[in-house]
Formats: C-alpha cells, structure tokens, sequence
C-alpha cells in the first residue's frame, strides 16, 4: 500500500514550481539559462557524495562542500534575477512608507540612533501582538502546549553548556588606530569584490579571489588572518592598517548582583528556557509524554554590523516551541490533519542534484522519508499554515532541508521554512529534531537527570549501557571532586556514552568539562558495562523537535507580501494584511468635520470598544478619498463611513467598505460592529456580506440639507 | 454649587475603614491602641509645615521629615498587627502551592539558582498573559492609547538625561576579603536591632540607636560610613571587616557594538521610550493633544539583596502609560464616568496628621483638590477598576498620595496604587503628574524641539520668556561648540528659563550638562528676554499623567487577595481567580478513565478551542474529587464532568461546576463550550445559568451498565 501510494506521488504530487508559472514561455527561457548552473551544482554534489564515500579527509572534504554551497548560491542568484519584475516589491517605496507611517523606526534617534536597534510604532506594535496572538492561538490552544516565561538575564554557566559562550562568535578586525571594527568576512569579500572590477585585475587573478569569496565561510581564523595580509585589506574609512581577525562572541554581556562575580548574558535565543525548566513541566504533566513547551520573548545577539533592517538586528522578538517526545515513538496522532497539504520542499536531495524546490504532499514526503518523522512533518505542516494565516504569500513560502553538512552534528533532520524577499531567500522559521542533545548536555552539566518514566504495561528485558565507575581510582585522582565526577557518569545517555567507550578504546581514556574543569579519565577510572535488564519502568531521555520562530522576519515577510499599489495611482499605497493580524480592524469615518455626524461616530467607536473591534477615528478635515488612502496605508481592514443618509434615514445606516476590493455596502448602523468582529476574527466572509447587503457606490455627501 | 457638594461631602462621602468592620467593638478597642501613635504624628506633621513656614535649614527640615517618615511607620505597623488574623493570608502555604504548581519558581534552580529571578510556569504565564490582556483591552483599546514596543537595550547617554547613571543607586558594603556585597542601610538597620535586642544594652543607647533607624533613608554616604565605623558593624557571614559604603548603580551595564565604546544599559523603566518617540507620536496622532501612549515590557533593576519574592526581583514586566496633555487644559472629557466610585484615599494630609485612609467619592476628591486634576484623578479611578477587574480585593487596594517632601521635585502630583499583602501595604502602580519634566530634559539633551502646536482660532497676545543669547560672546568662549550651545538654549522651556534667570541674577552665572560637558554661562554670554508676542499658533510643551503598573507585584498581591482554604479542610486550597484572568477557563474531566468517555471529552476539548476557550483535560486516574481540587488549586474557574449519563442519555449532557461556590448545573454537551466562553469574557454570570439549567448534584458513578 505504501509503496504504491509512493509511486503514485512520484507521477502526481511532484510538480515543480514552474506549471505555476503564467508565463509558460518565459520559464522556459529561464530553464534554458539555468541548466548549466544545475548542472554544476549536481557534479559537485555527486563529488561530496563520492568523497564521503571514500572517506576523504576532513580539509578535502570540506573545501569540496564549500564549492558546493557556493554553487547552489550562483544558482539561486541567477534564479531570483530571472524572475519576472512585477513580482519583486519596490522596497525604497515599502521603506518610505512603513518609516512615514511608524510602522517602525530607529531606536534612540533623536540622540543620534543606535544601528541594529529598531522601536515599533501604534501600527507595528498592534500588528505583531497580533501576529503574537494567533501563534497563541494556532500552537499553544490547538496544541495544549505549556506556555513558559523566563528570565532574559542567564548566568554563564548555563551558556556554557549550550555552548554559546564557547562557539556564538563572529570574525571581526579593528582599525588599528580608530579602534572602527568590521566584520572579517564582509570586509574582505567587499575588499575582494572591488579589486575584481578593477578592469586591469588580470582573468587568473580573478578566478583566484573568486574561490577566496566561494569559501569564505569555511575558513579558520589563521587562513583569515594571511588572507588579510595577502590582500593588503586596510580600513575602509580611515585607509589605516587592521587588526589580526579576532573572534568576537556575539552574546551581550553583563554582571548580574553586586559582587562582580556572577557573569551573565542576554538570552541568544529562549529554547534555555524550557531545557532547564523541563522536570517541572513534565511533572505539570503528571509526568507524561510527548508533550510541548513555549516560550515568546525577546533574545538579543550583540551584530558586529547590523544591516538589511528588521533582517538582523541586535534584540528581537522570538516564539520556541520544545516538542518533548519519546524517541522510539516519534508519531504524531494528528498528521493526517496536515497531511494533503501541498507544500514547496527544497529537500536536501535537491539541493545538491541542482534541482528546484517542489511541491510535494506533506503526507508523501514523510511516507517516502523526505521528512524524517511525522512529528516534524506535523510540525512542517503547522507552520506552513500559520504564515499562510497570517499573511504570507502560498507562493513565497518554502521549506528547505538542512544538507547534512550544514545540520549540527547532534540534529537529526532539520527544515528552514525560508520567505522569498526583495533580499533572497531568507530563513523565518527554524523546525530541527535536535534529538535528546540539549537535555543530555544540561543533565550531565548539573548532574541532575532529566528523564521521563514510561510505566510498562508487562516487564521488558532491555540492554543497558552504563558507565562502571571505579570508585577507588576515582576518590584517589579527584579527591573532594570524586562525588560529582561519579554523579556525572551517573546521568550519561547511552549514546554519549557509546562516544566515549570508543574514545577509551582508542586513546584510553576521555575528558569532559563540568564545574569550569576539564577533568580526564582513564581507563583504569572507568568502564563501560552492558547487560539484559529486567524492566518495569523505563527511563526515556526524550528527543525534542524545535520549531523556532524569528517574528521580526515573519513580519517582513509579510510587509513586503502584503505591500501594493493601487491599480492606476502609483502614489497609493497600502498593506493588505490578513484582517486577523491587521493592525486596527476598522476606520471610522464622519463625511466630513459636520457636527450631525459625530453621535453616530461615537456611538460606532463605543460598540466597537464592547465587541474588541480595535478601531481608529479618522476624524480629520481631509476628503473621505485621502482619508481612506491614509487607512489603507496603514493596513487598516475595514471602513465604516458615516454620511448624510446615517443622519437623515431611518433606520440609521452607514457604509462598510473592504480595503482589499474597495467595494462598499450599507447596512444599519447597529449591525455593523458585530459584523467586522466576524469579519476580522474570520467567523464571517466578505462575500458572505456582499451576499446579504446592497452593494453601495458613491458616499451620500451632496444631500446636505 | 460646588461649595455646597465639598461640605456635604465632608458629611457623608467622608468615611473611615472603620466604619466597615464586622466587629465595631474590636475597632474601638484598636482605635484607642492607636491614638497616642495617631497623635505622634499629628504633632509632628505639625512641626514639619511650622518649620517650611519659618524657612527653617534643609537639615533641621529632612530631619524633622524622616522624623514623621518613622512615626508613620510605627503607626501603620502597628495597624496591620492590630488586624483580625483571619484578614492575613497563610503566606507559607500560599508560596509553598505557588511552587508545587509551578506558578513560579527560581530560575535556573538546576544550575544552583540566581536570587531575584524568577520563571513563570505554565499556570503563571497564562495568568499575566491574561492579566496583560485584560490591560489592554481596559486602557488601550477603551482610551484608543498608541501602544509601542521599544528596545530594552538603551544607550548611555539617554539614562544620562533621565537622572540614571547618577541617581538611580543604593549604598553598598563589602566584605573586605570575601567581597560579599551587602546593602548597607539593611546591614546597619540589622546590625542595630541586633545590640538593641541584647539585655544588656542601657535605655539611653536604645533610644539612640532607634533613632538611626528611624533615620535611615536619610544618610548621607559619609554620615552612613561615620555609622558603621561607630557601631563596629563587620561582615555577617565571616566578622571580616567591611569598605565603606559606596554607591552602586542599580542599572545591568552591558555595551553596544564590538567596539566597547557604546556603554549601554538594561533599560529600568519603559517609560523613556514614550519620550524619545514623542514627536512620532504626535505625528501618528496629526498633531493633536492629548494622546497617551503605552508600553508594556521587562524592566531591569541589579538589586544588590534581592527578596520578598515577586515584591522586589531584578527582572520584571512593566505597563507604562504616559498621556500628554495640554498643561492649560487639565480636564478630562470621560471624568464623569469614574466620578461616582468610592476608592480609599490616603491622601498627604490624612498622613501628616495621623488619621486613617478614608474612602471618599472621586468626583469629590477632585473638586476638593485632594487629587490635583480631573486628569490625574480619571486614571486613579480606571486604575481602580482595573486592580478589582483583574481579582483585587475592594478593601485591600488604597490610594497613597506622595507627601510633598517624597514627590520629586517636578511632579505636581503624585498618587500610589497600593495593596495589603501579607508584607504590609505595597506599591502596585504609581500614578503621577510629572508636568513638563521629562520631555524638557531631553529636549535639551538633544536640542530636538518638543513640543505641540495649537492652532489658535483666534490670535492671541501672550507673555514669552526667552533665552537672549549674546553670539559673539557664546561664540569666543565655546569656538565650535557655539553652535550647539545656542540650539540649546533656543529648546529651553519657560520654567527652565525661569529657574536659571534666578541664578544669573543671584549669581551671575548658570551651567549645564550636554555632550558630555558641564559648561558655565555667565550674564554677558545670556540673558533672559520677557515681551508680548502675538501668537497665531500657540506651542505647548505638553505636560505628562503617568501611570505605571508592576505587573509581576499585581499578580502576587492577586495570589494574596484570592488564596483560600475550603472550609472544613484544611488541606485543600483554591485561587478564586476571576475568570477573565484564570490561567484555564476549564477543566475536562472524564469521570474514570474508562474508554466510553473519550469521545465526549475531545468533542468538548475541540469545541472549547474553537471558541478560544484555554482548558485543561484531565483524564488520569485520581477520583473525581481528588482531580476537582486540583482544578481549583491552580484556579481553574469552571470544570466540565463527562459521566455515565453524558454516555448512556439522549440528548448527551455533561456537568458544569462552578469553581467559588462548588455548585453543578447539567447541560447539552453542545451548549457547554459557549456557555463557559461567554461565562469567562463576562458576558454571562453564573446566577444567570443557574437560574436557566437544572441544579446538579453528585456525579452519576454508579450507572456502570
């Protein structure tokens, strides 16, 4: 069954992104310019493959999967400037518009500004606690996830086992006499690029820094360093020579308490959080899996330079969910909900064969292992739906799978759900199995087991791995440390300790660090012991599965999704935001500044208050046609213009006007509330209103009398 | 008219607590306790007004104030110990639920926990998600207020201008060879009831010693250090010798960018960014006063001994309001819809004079000029519906009216929301009038302008007073900086100008703070111009009501207000959580774990996410009884019970409980979900579902067919 129903797929659920194309012909074209670019990528991804078959050594290896990626870069360049213009957004007009109306703006700008750093306005600020909410309600009600809240401040320790105070860190050099700093990288590629349009920069010399710029991201900070000298890279603004790169670690440091003795950091990201709260959710869950933590919170990287606005900046807003499941059970009872979604997955397969993204059916791609689980896969599927819901295009959204040398070592599968923007491809939504890593490693850090039970209905013989201490040997090489080096061997998961059995048998012994110690142990300290053990009550350390999501580039995403300009006037713009996260739900609008109108105003905005209608009075002296302009700029969903024929009718009634279609109705004055309360919270459809209302054209404002 | 109302106010609006008791004789017998302390402080409130009349020396003043600061203290500690002990929550029992139920906890508690930081549970976070919630929908969408969302990192030189880096700081000792950091008015004031309660100390030192703590707030760091030298007070943990004290910032210093040269600070307040963001704002609203704008968000305060829980913690969420407002214009057009409530006022007076917080009429307050505007006195009143709203109890919320010698100079007024817990009274929201203060510094700070324009129907012929700079002299003494020095002089207000021209007079000089500078301007470089000026739009500095909320101590004192014990068992408690804030409207509960019911309990569970409705299943094995308190000991407010007749009866019903009362109704499975969502958001009372459905007692166990 299953194999027929994959082959089936194979022929009819695959479909490239290019049958969607409207311009057949066009696409054709294209293909005709990127086959040779695919091709290069596949060739190059047939080598990683062949040298990972041979076991090519790590250098090899690595400068090979460095072309590789820089290939598949060249490819997806070629592909986004092939595309047809209307389809890319005027981002200087977004910009303008989205600064003009205090969408957002730069932090502290009238004490000069501070890069990286970004302050929402009304229209901002309502539209991401929107955003906010509907991931409340779409993950943690759907989901009955256990929404945590925990402290930005983090002690260092806690980082150290995360491994961020050791490894979050970026090259950068300094001006060696204005102290001016760049990000190693993106000072030399910008070094390289210039020397490259140089017209007497010979060809040879060309292909040279070329590959320099292909395998920037795989050098070591020495390989980095001659590079520098090599190139005779100087400061850009001060032509003043350049610090050696140096790593600069990207968490925001600071001293929690008086002493001084208690480094702590910003918060890098919130998934800590529920890692280090996970035996008090497991008990709140009456100590069953699988189960799901949340956190939404701002984390803060300290960018060397900040660029590409909301894209990277120095403090934004995240929402992690930790999927606790047991690991031999990694099911999911609700994917048939998600699986006939047809979704654009840019697996890992094709990425290195040089093909495009393809639209796949969810329940196809887990059948036939594109997706490792069908818990990830439900995650996949939850996602998809959440940035189609609010707001994203169906069309500008995929999937890409991490290849696996781009997948830290301990993740065992991993999809970035990528955005399409006027900057590429861009990563808005991490979803990784991370396996039992970060539990295993906050456990063997504090000694503090972070398992789950799972009751056996009948007992269950098991093989057991486990560390054989030798408390002798142990007592005498660490003394007053021996107590916790023996309760560390005690929390080990089997799979690290099957890492470290290999390294005892090959170098007789292996070292971790615990306490700020590095602490080695040999052979004659410790063994590793397997046998058959009779079981009642098993313990699980269980897998999480990780879906992050970065709200800043959400939001982008979707100011530049939802951007237009009216047909005919290129001067209007405005947002067509999914009603649920538009800022405000509705205008109200009087014709005109006439005194009459203002009761029905009032008395509009009151009802609105009661039913949680989020609205704006636009009560200004300007034409009801720029009143609207001035609404839609800002994303609002609905109007409701009050005119004469509110005043001198009965029974009272007014316009209700949609921002998408412009197209307006009338209906009485008392109804309308309760309608955009169903129309923004999705309860009611405009066409459902069309249905039942007259349609209205032209607002009543001759009938003064 | 509004002579008459003040005097028959004084009659009948005017009534103590007192007057509330249940137990009129204990009141009396507490009164008669009280008066000698009421007394005290009456004289010496007395001699405190005689002393600013006869401009006595701003020693003698401080003292004789800190002197009334201390009978005060007595008086109103000696009040709460007088309360019936029923009135007082069991505070070892409510923290040790909070804990089991992981509301809260310490964070990073595997890591050996940091003191002051604390994680919010899944229980909590529902909680001040909904509490937050509630927020605004009561002010920002009732007021139609401009929420915005500003970083938490903040540059120095903005909590420069805001009195930050200098002010915002407590007196700190070390121990001289641990390092151990203890804050030194708590150290002594320990240290000094510690020989006081020795027998042998003599009546004299007792007196005097009683007097240092009395005094305590006032030291100078000097006169602190004098003291801990003169009582010999050493180190508590290891009797080493103590530094002196020195003052230590209370802001987590962090830095901006990699270079090191941008100092940086965890914001302490989120009220700064409503300032620097002013002139957006008052574009987003085209121009016009008042407005107010919103922010809601985590705070930073080092605190160097961190303690009483929640009370006082070194991360917490804030909701900030700052309205603007014309200062000519200080009357509120909604006024009239808070007038009526009945608040408990301690104002200024009452405290100065040894009386009692009385509840007095709002409306009344404001024509009596207890509370100083109808501004002000309008978010005293929401801010009172607010806190009962959100589970406050009616006779545990207060108004506290700074004294004159408490407000910082520049408010005009000055009142704090606070509430009795188990700590004595608290501050939960502060609610001030700070005129022109803040934007004016900053205005200067950054020579930005501002202001608000009104245009004025007619023109106007007012009095201005300006700054007349002297350019060429400005220009000798400051060369290049010149330039600035004459913009900020050109920003100043008409009080600041004031307040200098007193200076040039007296002094022949003034000097500021800018870019990092003091500088010092003499009579020939400025003088002040004063002329008639005939204005066709009239610019306004606007003045500022701020009220700011510390969401983290409402929530602690909700704890407090609605923790009980069922009666007749001890052992079981509940939290009557209003339910628009419970962290779940609901639980499910399938009577056993039968199979039969599993289908009933995902139709509810369904039904109630379709609605938006938070709720819990509980379906594991503990009784129903057992599982009920469960329920009620996180605060669940209704529960629905799935039985044998929900299974075996057309058409299918299920049980509704009501959380206070413990009363059942039966209804329609299908009715249920709508019902407890209309019950939570208020549309509907308990009274009124009683009044339409069957009462129901006893669960039907016992059908088992």
């Amino acid at each position: 069954m299953m194999q027929q129903r994959a082959l089936v797929s194979d022929h009819t659920t695959y479909r490239t992104l290019a049958y969607r194309s409207k311009e057949p012909f066009l696409r054709i074209k294209m293909e005709e310019v990127l086959a040779p670019l695919r091709e290069a990528v596949r060739k190059q991804g047939d080598l990683v493959y062949q040298l990972k078959e041979q076991g090519a050594s790590e250098p090899e290896l690595s400068k090979a999967v460095a072309e590789l990626k820089a290939r598949k870069k060249i490819l997806e360049a070629k592909e986004l400037a092939l595309q047809p213009k209307d389809d890319t957004v005027d981002r200087a007009k977004l910009e303008d518009t989205l600064k003009r109306r205090f969408f957002y703006d730069q932090a502290f700008a009238i004490y000069g500004g501070v890069s990286g750093l970004y302050d929402f306005g009304p229209v901002g600020c309502a539209l991401k606690n929107n955003i906010l909410q509907v991931w409340r309600q779409h993950f943690i009600q759907e989901e009955q996830i256990l929404e945590i809240d925990c402290t930005m401040l983090t002690p260092e320790p806690v980082l150290k086992t995360s491994g961020h105070v050791d490894k979050f860190a970026d090259y950068m050099v300094k001006d060696a006499k204005t102290g001016e700093c760049y990000r190693a990288d993106h000072l030399l590629k910008a070094h390289l690029k210039n020397l490259i349009s140089d017209e007497k920069c010979s060809a040879e010399k060309v292909t040279e820094m070329e590959d320099v710029i292909t395998q920037m991201d795989n050098y070591t900070q020495q390989e980095l360093a001659d590079l520098f000298v090599k190139y005779n890279v100087k400061s850009p603004s001060t032509g003043n020579d350049l610090t050696p790169p140096i790593s600069f670690n990207l968490m925001f440091q600071t001293s929690i308490g008086p002493g001084g003795n208690t480094p702590g950091y910003l918060r890098p990201e919130t998934a800590q959080g529920m890692f280090l709260n996970f035996k008090r959710l497991l008990e709140f869950n009456q100590g069953k899996l699988p189960f799901g933590a949340a956190q939404i919170g701002n984390s803060f990287r300290n960018e060397i330079s900040p660029r590409s606005g909301l894209i990277r900046v120095r403090e934004f807003t995240m929402a992690e969910i930790e999927h606790f499941v047991d690991p031999n059970d990694k099911v999911h009872p609700k994917f048939h909900n998600v699986a006939d979604l047809e979704i654009l997955l840019f697996s890992s397969k094709a990425q290195t064969s040089g093909q495009s993204a393809k639209i796949m059916r969810l329940g196809d791609a887990v059948e036939q292992g594109v997706i490792n689980n069908s818990v990830l896969g439900y995650f996949i599927g939850r996602i998809y739906l959440y940035l189609i819901k609010v707001g994203l295009s169906k069309d500008k959204v995929r999937f890409r799978q991490h290849m696996e040398n781009e997948m830290a070592h301990y993740a065992c599968d991993c999809w970035d759900a990528e955005s399409k923007t006027s900057y590429g491809w861009i990563e808005i939504v991490g979803c990784a199995d991370r396996s039992c890593y970060d539990l295993s490693c906050h456990s063997r850090a504090t000694r503090v087991p972070l398992v789950a039970e799972k009751p056996l209905k009948e007992p269950k013989v098991v093989n057991v791995i486990q560390f054989e201490p030798n408390k002798g040997a142990i007592g005498t090489a660490f003394k007053k440390d021996a107590k916790w080096v023996l309760e560390y061997l005690a929390v080990c998961d089997e799979c690290y300790i099957s890492d470290q059995e290999k390294l005892l048998n090959e170098n007789g012994e292996f070292s971790f660090q615990a306490e700020g110690k590095t602490l080695r142990l040999t052979k004659d300290m410790v063994s590793v012991k397997r046998f058959q053990k009779n079981l009642h009550v098993e313990e699980i350390v269980p897998n999480v599965i990780e879906p992050s999501f970065g709200i800043g580039r959400i939001m982008y995403s979707i100011f530049e999704h939802s951007f237009h300009t009216r047909q005919g006037d290129e001067q209007r713009m405005y947002f067509s935001f999914p009603a649920i996260v538009a800022p405000y739900k509705c205008s109200i609008l009087p014709l005109s500044p006439n005194q009459e109108f203002k009761p029905f105003v009032q008395q509009l905005s009151e009802a609105m208050t009661k039913n949680s209608v989020s609205h704006k009075v636009d009560d200004s002296s300007g034409s009801i046609g720029r009143r609207y302009a001035r609404s839609d700029e800002i994303g609002v969903a609905f109007g409701v213009t009050v005119d004469f024929d509110t005043v001198n009718k009965t029974p009272h009634t007014a316009t209700l006007r949609d921002r998408d279609s412009m197209r307006q109705i009338r209906a009485e004055v008392t109804e309308l509330p309760g309608m955009v309360r169903d129309l923004a919270n999705g309860s009611l459809t405009w066409a459902e209103v069309e249905s039942k209302y007259p349609i209205f054209e032209g607002q009543e404002s001759s009938k003064k009398e």
